[in-house]
């Protein structure tokens, strides 16, 4: 998949020179695996019969993350004519989503012993630093 | 459908005392509302054969503006535990890409008498305030 | 939002005659409706602190509908060269997802008194029957 | 990527019976990547300015494509209680979507020379074969 998204944005007949198609990958993979992961771990804590209740927010907090980063994902997705303006907000709205999970699932992993979220916290952990890294190559 | 977004907010077991309902409902309703026209306009402009070359930015807004206010939507329906630092840096991308979307939709009703863009350009504007209105709402 | 779907697609430059257009309306509505609604029942579910472990299926079925009506909708807004194929398949899986999240939440909001899932209930009913109906002028 | 579907899989709390896992993995991956490449393929069509009347009917099923493997992406990412004919439903709706992806991005690779539509029908290949597998052990 990595793959796939470098070659697309390779063979694509106008490469915008906004971004670092580098960070532009790395991010694009950042978010469909996060909307995958967060999406799972929504389930997966809603499989947690007992701690159900402690669980609450952090389903919110996942359901949210994979909404967002879905979204993101596919404006990144698309090379022709962005609005920098456009593309900025969802990259910041996208950075706060997955700290705000990560956060939230991190806790879980290491307080409740959750290997799930652990795996989503890494998740978010990378998806929240791809974010960042283009937004930082989007102002130079 | 306005009506069955109140109905839920006033039945939710826990309603948030962050949010404004009526604000709250109308955002919501226009974010749903906005993401179906937007969609719908890529999809008319697409289909425009003799101008298509002048509407490749406006299709681009488009699909960005239908992905960007379905997620609002939904982050929005969700009332438990928000997170308000997701909810506001959401809000202020669904509040750009409406703008830069109904920006060029209100142009090419105008200039180019694009029945489509026109009703497309009322829901992005609809949507943009609504944004707007409800983050007015939260800093208060 | 009715309206403005309808608006569009008489604005649309090429309506397809593969459809009705009165019953793609009704079933472009019903489907954006119920991808917020079942997105809000999901979260006031959520919210059912007391009978959170009752409700488990409930969330899973509305999130699944949530997610199907969500891409159903946005494929009926687009009129240009549909695929047959496609579009009937991904209404006929509307249809089942509407069907098993109604059966459910009719369930909860008839035994466990839960108003919003009444809601949900009629929001997935319209939308099974619009789905149907649509299914009907397509195979006539 | 990969590897995080099937640590999600591995470390939920009920993993379900339905499903052979690794089918399933493959299957949750290739939708991610289809919803991914898709979105992307649409953008590179509507980038190829001198080709763009012909891609018209590449880039709505594009669209088609990408919202309804991420729709299916997200229904098989939750374990929890799942109703076997909505999944088989969506599953089917899926294969539908990518057959008839795959095959017009197929033709515009080698009629047109274009490779992000080869990179594309490889993909729709990936996930039309991912569905019929986790079909084929469903119904098993």
């Amino acid at each position: 998949m990595p793959q796939n998204t470098a070659r697309m944005l390779e063979t694509h007949p106008n490469p915008a020179s906004v971004f670092d198609l580098g960070a532009l990958a790395e991010c694009i993979d950042a978010c469909f695996g996060c909307e995958n992961v967060c999406s799972s771990c929504a389930d997966a804590c809603l499989a947690e019969r007992e701690h159900l209740t402690h669980l609450v927010h952090c389903i919110r907090l996942n359901l949210d993350c994979a909404d967002v980063c879905g979204a993101t994902g596919r404006v990144l997705s698309r090379l022709t004519q962005p609005d920098r303006g456009v593309v900025r907000a969802q990259l910041q709205a996208c950075q706060a989503a997955c700290r705000a999970c990560g956060d939230e699932c991190e806790r879980h992993a290491r307080e409740m012993n959750m290997p799930h979220c652990g795996v989503c916290a890494e998740s978010c952990r990378r998806c929240e630093r791809a974010c960042e890294g283009l937004l930082g190559t989007m102002s130079a």
